[in-house]
């Protein structure tokens, strides 16, 4: 808290929902105590970069729609890397869910600028991207990077994590909701009682309130799930095995086999009621053992197994009596924390939570 | 998570349950990884200071029982600000629950020690100590406090709510089960039927569990709560009125006024089952309504109403179905959060998760 803190150049790239949101979190913060001063903004097609006058709230928006320079984030980390100094630091904000993006976060981190994303695709991506970023964020003069809005947006649960790992406590499992959006399906799906809504139609209501992606397979697959899963089993790598990539999660998709390539959201929307049945016998199924059913992440740390997908839970459950709306809901169970878990819930997407998270992350730099 | 930390010198004051879990957490760290060098131990009767030759987890407890120096706060507080540099931190770890050691941070701060603690006493007390302290730590050279276990033990319960503040969120009202004791006890008590065990026999079993203190009074009288309340509640000072004490919480106490003054714990759970009548009343017309009984801190930012006392919710609402054993549970609701709040639960209380907390503060400096 010391009012001593150097300054802090923020560069953003990004400038979509979330982005805008973090920019307007950021400026937000009254200037009297505020370290930052957003120098750099980029989107898909502009850029500007003024370290002298930073960008302020009103502004952004149009300085950066009125720039003629394109996007060159070579020599945006030219820029940013002459900004480094013993008291001048340097934090460039990644809101794109871009992979070229990621690719850059080493040389970035090597440069001494520290990388702050919600974007998932560096932690959960290959190991050899993975393995290059720690090892920059750990070496002399590196930048720090920080992504806790990758699981959970704005909820406290990688640093949660990073806590329970570096004090000494053994995790034994996580098992969380972790999609807002499979949160939402299965809450209004299953309930406990053996009949409801068909499949179809809670995925099509979903999808016109935009909880789902524009093509809902893009959820149902699970990906996202196992993604998050990557990150959190990364973070306790030394203890769990470490996996290769995101696609080594045993993610079980929802998808019915027949649907797997249907090219446009509106056709697979059209053709899904079809399986329907399929779905009310696992709802009835589970109804009849008192059980609700829940799409959710597990990493199991004693048998090695990290897994994505539709589970049964008992309908006095957590899972199924506190979650509601689109929440996610993680739960940590630890040596220390015993029989009972640490749990933490709530929105785990939107662009407020998840800036908010980012700019969380933005603060530990201070 | 650079390897190039600085060396971070530690001085632990108070070796009970959690000061001693505290010491074997800390020096459980690989010594590779570690840039900790715990250089001093006070207990209530012996002190160690020794800087070139930092303890270690073999030896601690003899080096201080053999001690022959008696604990000299003026003394420890010359010899760590000595090693106050650039490129030296020195943190002192208060595990006390004093208010005579919690008067002396400012002196601490100031003197560039940061101070971090799981002792309520300092942000519950009075304002003037509690400015003093964010005064120090806010200044130019200033040490770092810290208190992430003064709520909820090792669940990030601070830590949050200060992302959520300083993200520029509005808080609108925190509510929860602040007291392991006091959840354990309506856990037990009240679970929406219209009967069950005795109130005196259930707080009868929480003592002889050694989930009270040993007067059960000192829980019963909800002070813990008030005092986590107005710890909270200077945290998000900004937009609530700041609390003068913890004595500004409106605080209902549990204990009968007839016993208000008995000077024993056995004496006084002797004496409980008169009031057991009383309490069934209570439990009966909760349960009439569908409702059970919880002891609940609640900080109501809007009305500027700060409150600990028993309430009553439905049997669907977490606090009823979702809580068990003596865990914590509190709800964050904010703007960003909406209708569904940020929660976070576990265990509240005990020495490897208070110590957790106190270490994942410290592992902030690094």
């Amino acid at each position: 808290m010391a009012s001593s803190t150097p300054k802090i150049y923020v560069a953003v790239v990004g400038v979509g929902l979330v982005g805008s949101e973090f920019i307007n979190q950021l400026l937000a913060i009254p200037s009297s105590s505020s370290p930052f001063h957003l120098i750099s903004l980029t989107s898909t097609t502009r850029t500007v970069f003024n370290h002298t006058h930073p960008i302020s709230s009103s502004s952004w928006k149009s300085e950066l729609s009125n720039s003629a320079d394109r996007p060159d984030l070579p020599k945006l980390t030219q820029q940013l890397s002459a900004l480094v100094s013993p008291t001048q630091k340097v934090a460039l904000i990644d809101n794109t869910s871009s992979e070229d993006v990621a690719a850059l976060y080493p040389t970035w981190l090597n440069a001494g600028i520290s990388v702050i994303t919600p974007n998932k695709k560096a932690f959960s991506g290959d190991i050899s991207l993975y393995e290059a970023i720690v090892a920059a964020a750990s070496k002399t003069g590196g930048g720090r990077f920080l992504n806790e809005a990758t699981v959970g947006a704005g909820l406290p649960i990688i640093s949660t994590l990073k806590d329970l790992v570096a004090t000494g406590d053994k995790v034994v499992k996580i098992e969380g909701v972790f999609s807002g959006t499979m949160s939402y399906i299965f809450n209004e799906y299953s309930t406990g009682k053996p009949d409801g809504p068909a499949f179809s139609s809670v995925v099509k209501i979903a999808r016109e309130k935009g909880y789902t992606e524009p093509h809902p397979a893009d959820d149902l697959n699970g990906a996202d799930v196992a993604r998050k899963l990557t990150i959190l089993s990364r973070v306790i790598s030394a203890t769990s095995p470490r996996l290769q990539s995101f696609a080594s999660v045993e993610t079980t998709s929802l998808i019915p086999p027949a649907l797997e390539n249907i090219a446009t959201g509106d056709e697979f929307i059209a053709r899904l009621p079809e399986f329907d049945d399929h779905f009310q016998k696992m709802r009835a199924a589970a109804s009849s053992d008192g059980q609700v059913l829940r799409f959710v992440g597990v990493v199991d740390v004693a048998s090695g197994q990290v897994r994505a997908g539709l589970e049964r839970y008992p309908t006095t459950h957590p899972f199924a009596t506190s979650l509601g709306g689109s929440d996610n809901i993680i739960m940590f169970h630890t040596e220390r924390y015993g029989t009972r878990p640490l749990i933490v819930q709530g929105a785990g997407a939107g662009a407020a939570v998840t800036a908010m998270g980012v700019l969380g992350d933005l603060l530990k730099l201070t």
